[in-house]
């Protein structure tokens, strides 16, 4: 088998001898998410230790580095870890609070009070926070990442910030929620309406019992505030995300539109230019490559000076998430050994 | 009009306060890439300054700075530019020699030599020097850059090597040659045969007077194996990728696949385990997201925990590769002003 260490990097340079300590991290959530990168963390033999973890019903404390699927014996809540326990990064793997981002937001700022930096796959500090949270994390000179909240494994944030100096991102457009994405194909495909595929999506556990957040475009909506936010720098608030959801399309509809080789598709778009956003049923040319089926998420960006390039993958998942999260944590600096 | 400034980045954090001086680059080659490369640092007002250039028919030198399209009024030979000349990094955006290397790969080692960071268009010393030039910048504690060689904007090898620590690519696959790809959409779509599908590229410009390097494979080699060698880590050689072109494939055979449903496309592929490598005609699924028609490419890449993504653009073009030399440049270190 051919070596699975990371490859000799394009433009890696840095030749450190000064010997760096692994990266202590709290981790807030034990959900699919939050295990996964527990577990990942070993897998890969990353340089990452978690020092503590609460998730609803408990805590679980070792400065030497819990195992996954620790016994959660204690109930310190994560605020309360966030204050006192020695820690590198805060890491929130916690469920989205969509209306109010916390308890997310309010821990973010105490963690960068403490002086960590804040990796987060919780969707709510960052559509609530964001300037915010990049005014405190820039003024403490801690990092705030949050490549896990758009697009599951597929790079959005980090590809931007990486990619595109000089090259700025005019445009985004996108489908960002593969529980409708998925819904909108079993439609278009096999002419099933709207309930009977909702229906199966939740059979299949993409969709929640209150399927609101997927089907009625509030997820794709945070997602595409997120990339307004953070990749245009355009200051667009959740509710100025014009919002229009799939529940009133109708397989009869649908079928017009493939009839005239076209998809419906919940369509996220936002313009530097204008500043406006939206999430709404759009039809898009069957050939388009933004015409992604199932569960598949798709990010297209349009530069000033580059064309434009679309990215495509699973958007969501407990395991591709937590890689997001991970890439994001491994890409902390790391404490020199004491 | 929406602020034109980078966006308040994700990740960033540092306050530095050390003032910095632009960077000082040596150009080498003044043809699409290099002229479109000098304009966009005017026309982005990047902290960049061009203070020599070479190409066939002359030279140029400023060390404040050269505006674009200077007069050539040197016959300094680039070689003996980068040895004299006070500068910061060498961009090679000279035409790639796909059988050597040459002169870019003893052009690189020079410049590493006298303490210059590498950026390069060119393909051919990555090709043919990858390890070498690597192992060379790492002593140096210089940077060796080649963004621009796979893809033309679309990002491949900072999108790697930025978004997936502790998630390794495992194999690749994709459509790395635009020309070739623009000829068998036309067979596949209007019927054509492969000779007048050509003829089409030619008039466009998308083919050269010798095709070779497009349609026998010898260019998405090169690419493969740059791919292979700085994402997977597997060190294979251009002379190791299995390679066949597409002058043999006929209307008719594209009509049979077509009925099928599937499309013929000039696929290249990468596999770690196996490190085996290939360039040849593949029956790909019509709905397939490596289907991409015209001169667009697609990179997909497999990764260990995160699934699989799909990036597709325009993988060709002066000011689409431009960005992406000016993207490797600006990450560079700035040094502080004297």
């Amino acid at each position: 088998m051919a070596p699975a260490s990371p490859p000799a990097a394009h433009g890696q340079s840095s030749a450190s001898s000064v010997p760096l300590r692994p990266l202590r991290v709290i981790l807030g959530g034990y959900g699919q998410v939050g295990k996964n990168f527990h577990e990942l963390i070993q897998t890969t033999n990353s340089p990452v230790r978690v020092v503590a973890i609460a998730r609803r019903a408990g805590a679980a404390i070792d400065e030497k580095g819990l195992e996954p699927n620790p016994r959660f014996d204690r109930d310190t809540p994560l605020s309360t870890l966030i204050e006192s326990i020695e820690a590198d990064a805060f890491v929130d793997a916690l469920p989205t609070d969509i209306k109010s981002g916390e308890p997310g937001l309010s821990l973010a700022k105490a963690a960068f009070k403490r002086g960590l930096h804040v990796v987060t796959a919780d969707k709510g500090p960052i559509v609530h926070g964001f300037a915010d949270l990049a005014r405190i994390a820039h003024g403490a000179d801690r990092q705030l990442r949050f490549e896990a909240t758009v697009g599951g494994a597929i790079p959005t944030l980090n590809l931007v910030e990486h990619g595109f100096a000089g090259n700025p991102v005019d445009g985004i457009q996108g489908i960002l929620n593969g529980t409708s994405n998925f819904i909108l194909t079993r439609m278009l495909e096999d002419g099933m309406e709207f309930g009977a595929a909702l229906e199966e999506a939740r059979e299949l556990g993409y969709a929640e019992a209150d399927p609101t957040n997927d089907v009625d475009g509030w997820d794709a909506a945070a997602k595409l505030t997120i990339l307004a936010n953070a990749v245009l720098g355009v200051p667009i608030r959740f509710a100025d995300v014009e919002r229009q959801g799939i529940r009133e399309i109708t397989s009869r509809a649908m079928r017009i539109a493939k009839d005239e080789g076209y998809a419906v598709r919940l369509l996220a778009s936002v313009d530097r230019e204008t500043g406006r956003a939206s999430v709404r049923p759009r039809l898009i040319p069957e050939r388009s490559g933004l015409n992604v089926g199932g569960v598949l998420n798709v990010v297209r960006y349009r530069t000033r000076y580059g064309g434009s390039f679309t990215v495509t993958g699973r958007g969501a998942g407990g395991r591709e998430t937590a890689t997001a999260v991970l890439a994001d944590v491994l890409s902390l600096p790391r404490p020199p050994q004491a």
